[in-house]
């Protein structure tokens, strides 16, 4: 069979304060029109359906809108699990009447073990979990980590395991080897940590959600499907898309989705950036991450950034970091103030303090030293 | 065929600050167990399924929980609507899916045209609308109450009616002629204002909800079930429960639902209610609102008599107000000050001051007059 893997739609997400609704419906479209191109036989939405835990009601419309879709009118079956950013009790919703048109959606651990079966596969759909609900489950306190707890309910999965059947998991976790972004950091704070993937072998595909990359698992069969759209400025070089595995030729595709408004980082000196055969090269609507080059400071340097790139959701300087790293000084306290004060001045403005500027400084620093008192 | 009408579950309501779970879920379980004793052929839910439209997670499961027990293991189609205080988007999550096992939920105000047809009766559910869906629906704009636009649905639903067929309509409005109670009176402010039953003539019944007493409409076959609990000090004296209606023996009958706890109004003198004869009558875990008939200050007066009626939800002098009135006094202005003292003391403390007391006030005024300078 056929089936087409998502994940992290993370649908009521906002980038640095943009909405970006029209992208996600957008995206969204184009994730229907490439299942009905592939013709897959069901789509897999591995977690983090929402961004949040209480969506508000246009992502709910949304979410509900393109599930209608997907199973209802495009007839889809489709294997979804809640994530760490969906609250398990609110998707939860209406799932036992799902089922009676293939649309299973797995929120509660206990339900990871017994499969569903489709066209001779086998699909576990293990949901987010903390690791005090695998506790209860599987009835031993002792457990510590994410990755005992996965082995534990593999091979409780292993025994339902049918001859001749293929098998797929769907997962939403750390799986151990992948590379990590800035938008899920925060996410693993208090969550599960890392699994192994050396447990998952069983398996003949893991469809997992939760880091942002399509490439962050190097395994050839433990993969990511990658989010929705590009959710931070650590993600601007990645390509969004969908998986299209097919069990039976055992290939594993990637399928790019094209954002409506990309999410793009433009570095150079600022009197570049704003010539208009540079910006005139960026959609309007595109998020712009700007690194300025320059080391001088630029007055009104947004305000005047944004007349070129309407939708800038960072503003850094490429080279502060490296001039500091230059000085190779680390011990900074055996400097004196004056030293300090022409080192930062350099580091700030690109040129030394002339002489009139380091008297000022100097008389503020015996006034500072005087307690305050003008000399 | 024989339906059971209930509307105005509240779920997560709080009495007071306190949590009402253990008493919705234990009246769900009898409002269960009364559709199954009387063998219902469906179950009418009049909305404000929910207390609010972001419900809790605990609500969602208690709501979830009770749906899937009615309809998926006990059978009964279901026929429910959105009310005022349900998010109407949120509540829809699913709805699609339900109508496979005759679970009808509208949430929007263009479903409510098209009929339900089940065992020779036509039912028509209309949820709570704001004028301006209403307006957006019918597309006209200088509609301007709620009753011009029930009207212009209803004969919308007319155009509909099978002969043949008993039609019974299921919404959530204010019917005029109804007695309101303090609890659902802020819901109507900005909300659908009052609507004629003259107009729901065409119905064998209205099933209402929205106000919270089942006698709440003087109208004999529109009626409101009444909430499923007593949500307010003002409903002390109602009966809960839900209406059985049979259209082929054309009965409705009312079926108390009796409450785990009752909440209730307990009035005496603060030394005949400490008496444990008397206390002890009442049940720790009821809800008590306490109208003292004493006329003089208490020490301590809400702890003694929580210790006695552990869930006072309410304190309250009996007399307070009647005193004023006999005092027949309005013009307070032509009185002195002395005399208002007076009059406030006698109010206040049930006697008179004594002289002492008076000469302090005497002097308190004069300091006051003197502009705060101590004589």
């Amino acid at each position: 069979m056929k089936f087409l893997h998502t994940a992290d739609w993370h649908i009521g997400r906002r980038l640095h304060g943009y909405d970006l609704s029209a992208e996600q419906a957008d995206a969204l479209r184009k994730l229907e029109k490439t299942a009905i191109d592939e013709k897959v036989d069901a789509i897999v939405i591995a977690g983090d359906i929402y961004d949040r835990g209480m969506p508000s009601e246009d992502s709910v419309r949304m979410v509900n809108g393109m599930l209608k879709k997907l199973n209802l009118e495009d007839n889809f079956p489709l294997l979804a699990i809640s994530g760490n950013h969906d609250s398990a009790e609110r998707l939860s919703t209406g799932s036992e009447w799902f089922e009676e048109t293939s649309f299973y959606l797995h929120t509660k651990i206990e339900q990871a073990i017994e499969p569903i079966e489709m066209s001779g596969v086998q699909f576990f759909l293990m949901p987010y979990f903390e690791i005090g609900e695998a506790r209860r489950f599987l009835e031993d306190e002792t457990l510590k980590s994410a990755d005992q707890c996965v082995r534990r309910i593999v091979s409780l999965m292993k025994e339902h395991f049918k001859k001749g059947c293929r098998h797929v998991l769907v997962g939403h976790f750390f799986a151990v080897g992948s590379l990590k972004t800035d938008s899920e950091t925060q996410s693993e704070v208090g969550g599960l940590d890392a699994v192994g993937t050396d447990e998952l072998d069983c398996f003949d595909y893991v469809a997992l959600g939760h880091l942002h990359q399509h490439h962050a698992s190097r395994s050839e069969r433990v993969k990511y499907s990658g989010s929705l759209l590009k959710y931070s400025v650590s993600e601007t070089s990645d390509q969004k898309g969908v998986y299209i595995v097919d069990t039976d030729s055992e290939t594993i595709d990637y399928r790019p989705l094209s954002p409506l408004n990309d999410v793009r980082v433009v570095k150079g000196r600022f009197e570049d950036l704003i010539k208009p055969e540079n910006y005139r090269q960026i959609p309007n609507d595109d998020y712009v991450a700007v690194e300025l080059e320059d080391r001088i400071p630029i007055i009104d340097v947004m305000n005047r950034l944004k007349k070129c790139y309407p939708r800038i959701i960072e503003l850094r300087r490429a080279n502060g970091r490296v001039n500091r790293e230059k000085s190779g000084l680390k011990n900074f306290e055996k400097l004196s103030e004056m030293d300090l004060f022409k080192m930062f001045y350099k580091d700030a403005v690109g040129d030394d303090p002339d002489e009139e500027q380091c008297e000022m400084m100097e008389r503020a620093l015996q006034t500072v030293k005087n307690g305050g008192k003008i000399q």
